[in-house]
């Protein structure tokens, strides 16, 4: 007999009953081979003794390993394992060495490890972020108060039901009224498909507009996100210059004579990373040649909300009288940027096809959150919150930018941004960004390093460095830390 | 001097102030070549009487334009349309047809037309569905409690901003402990990605496995969604037959002498449509061929926590000891099929690999929900939740297939499922499940057509019906009125 006192451990502590602990001890003595198809199991008697508990419990855990499949009684003889089980060879268990991660068996080619550094998680150190809205201004009670509302609701349970994949029709709406008033933008729910965050709705363009070879064109400096999303769908690349009023369009027309291109991405307000709009009469270049070469153009607007000095430029979208515009914008980066709320609208046909493909991507969206949203924007609560937020932006946008002239004239160069929540700064080539961010972090400062804005063809010293979730007291803390860190190296 | 009193229409009442109004009238003016670059426009003062608005409003509306890039100011002349826009051809705006969706102009293949028939989402009536929870059971109160308190709190907001794409740390900790202390699966955080149902984990699967043209064994009958998700990820979907004990693994493994196959879908608790679970030895004897031939088992175990009159089998995951099982599951499923929580186990380097492919679908999920989630793992309340529930369904099977049985003897055959959330019923012949179906919607009874649970190879007279979200009154009354639709048809 098997040495059962040593194999079958109990824990009376456990939150499991014993005899489901004696059952899973069984199964593992079989799964590893120790126990063979046909061999006999110790009587209940035997064993409860061996392993000091009640006969009535092994009685119930042979009981259950031959209800579950595993073994077999045998009227007069006793319980068996399984006879047609397959035989199962003695395997030990491999013992995993905590410095090597253990490797699947399935032959699989690992296509996604992608290159995006990863962002700062590190959520209780002073940052300098990316651009990222100040969650603290979000007004989440308010939300949470609709949240709440519609699920203590009778009627709410329904919203916990399956729903649309293109999104909670009120929310369509709600945001058909947002980009009708906020950009003359005239859609109808039907052109509206609700995403997670702006991030799915270039995924999904991605996948619907691109052929693997296909070309696509974007800015020479670009989202990092972006071009790994086109390049995941198989599309080829092709940079365009950026300059101070966003995509040079004319290099683009010379580009489209000897290559055919199936979509363009633009990020007109404000271009990531290096935050310049892109001029009216380029956009309406950009809106002639994608008429004539058939070509989409996404427009991803995730930065209208936030312009400054001037109303923002009207979308692409709202000019566009020829449907090539596939607008994509976000409510998670004007809000918060856990709750993911982002909206693509396009021709009907392609936001149902979007749809189709969403619902094989993760069904839908979480239609609670979608209601309590569409409330928010119908009490007006969004809007209130959009111009609060503005005006204390602009108000950090001008500080900041007062302190980067006067503390840094000499290490840093830059342009006043007229809208979006970071600075695009030049540092000077003498200053190690990846040392200083290292520096930094020592110091308590996180701030980044550059790799995320770099790309196999642009190649800068420069940062955005985020204002938006800065306080004025912490500004001037981060960038004291930052003059501290620039001095000393 | 064109017709600006008719051009320029003007609506006091609206929400946008009058001067971006008057703003964006002239930019439609502009951009639908009504009016040409370099054309003059009609002085302040002329416009203000033509229309009837206050002079200082159209100026405010002409410095609009002119910092937007649309218009240029010469001095002692007047304001001009910018001379280096682009010369627009007046095109007129095509009228929308309403009966005709507009289509767009670039050029894109459709490949997502995809054919799952839509679900119910007719959220008032009377619904026998799928095999879906009774949210009115959730406790949706108790969560909401933990999301506000969670979102209230200062350090809360640090939720709101960034996370994992990996999800909640918090949440990846109570789900190991929930799969250690359900079935016996013991995983670390690193083996676990939280997704947004259970349906991202098999996409998250099909692209990271699947090429184009690889092969993957599903069943005969199988999960219409995940066909489709196979499908589009460019496999080929092997059928192997589905008998009482789940899929037929011999037949497989004679499959396997002649085709490469990278991975075997099952659904072992309980096979969608058909409710079967899978026999312990046939669970053995797919591992070991996974084993021998390195091939991956997507395993989705969505129904887990279903299981009534036994205790439901260790997954095929707990008792891999080679790394080929990737284990899905739901919380979704089991809680509100609007609240989008699921996970994905498996290899550290597979799960590393997925959360980056997640990244550029939707960069992360709710980070409040998914602590919200986790709170209520950790105070027992999931727990709670799932034992009352299963009680209840269990009563609900028993109450349903009573019912079925003595009321629909000849119409309907079926097996007593022992688990889950619904009854696999094969309809006689001689009733039409498609006009039966439209039948009941006119009498106030929703129930499928059938149509979902069919593919190239599997067609059956066949329907789930589910038992799980009708309270006992509400079973009545729906079999009620199918007994009449079937007795008059």
């Amino acid at each position: 007999m098997l040495p059962y006192k040593s194999l079958i451990q109990i824990d009376r502590d456990a939150a499991v009953t014993l005899y489901i602990q004696v059952c899973n001890s069984f199964i593992s003595l079989i799964t590893d081979g120790t126990l063979q198809p046909s061999d006999l199991l110790p009587s209940s008697r035997i064993l409860a003794e061996l392993i000091g508990i009640n006969r009535n419990t092994v009685k119930l855990a042979y009981e259950e390993l031959i209800s579950q499949g595993w073994a077999e009684s045998v009227e007069r003889k006793g319980v068996f394992v399984l006879s047609s089980l397959p035989i199962l060879s003695k395997t030990k268990i491999p013992e995993i060495d905590k410095n090597k991660v253990p490797q699947e068996a399935f032959i699989w080619t690992n296509k996604f490890t992608t290159s995006i550094p990863s962002k700062n998680l590190q959520k209780n150190i002073l940052t300098i972020d990316d651009g990222f809205p100040d969650v603290r201004l979000a007004p989440i009670d308010q939300l949470m108060r609709e949240y709440r509302s519609i699920s203590r609701k009778f009627y709410g349970k329904n919203f916990l039901k399956y729903g649309s994949s293109k999104g909670s029709e009120h929310l369509r709406e709600s945001i058909c009224n947002y980009l009708s008033n906020t950009r003359g933008l005239v859609v109808s729910p039907e052109n509206i498909l609700i995403t997670k965050g702006s991030q799915m709705g270039i995924y999904l363009a991605a996948q619907l507009l691109l052929q693997p070879a296909d070309h696509i064109a974007v800015g020479l400096s670009n989202y990092l996100c972006a071009d790994e999303t086109f390049r995941q769908a198989g599309a080829n690349l092709l940079r365009i210059p950026i300059d101070d009023n966003g995509m040079d369009i004319d290099h683009l027309e010379e580009l489209l004579q000897h290559k055919k291109i199936k979509a363009v991405y633009i990020i007109p307000h404000h271009h990531c990373p290096t935050t310049v709009t892109m001029s009216m009469d380029r956009r309406l270049k950009l809106l002639k040649l994608a008429k004539e070469h058939r070509f989409a153009i996404i427009e991803d607007d995730y930065d209208f909300d936030f312009h400054y000095d001037n109303k923002p430029y009207v979308p692409l979208a709202s000019i566009d009288h020829n449907q090539n515009v596939i607008y994509i914008g976000s409510v998670t980066k004007t809000f918060a940027p856990a709750l993911r709320i982002g909206f693509m609208a396009g021709p009907p046909a392609f936001i149902a096809a979007a749809a189709s493909l969403r619902e094989l991507i993760d069904r839908q969206g979480d239609t609670v959150l979608e209601e309590a949203f569409a409330l928010m924007f119908d009490n007006g609560e969004m809007d209130r919150y959009f111009r609060k937020s503005l005006k204390i932006y602009k108000q950090r946008r001008n500080v900041f930018c007062e302190l980067l002239k006067k503390d840094f004239s000499e290490e840093i160069t830059f342009k006043i941004p007229e809208g979006g929540l970071a600075v695009w700064s030049t540092f000077d080539k003498k200053i190690d960004l990846i040392k200083m961010s290292e520096a930094a972090l020592k110091k308590g400062l996180f701030i980044d390093n550059g790799i995320f804005y770099k790309n196999e063809s642009f190649s800068t010293n420069g940062l955005r460095l985020g204002f938006a979730s800065l306080a004025e007291n912490e500004m001037t803390a981060a960038l004291k830390i930052l003059k501290t860190i620039i001095s000393e190296t």
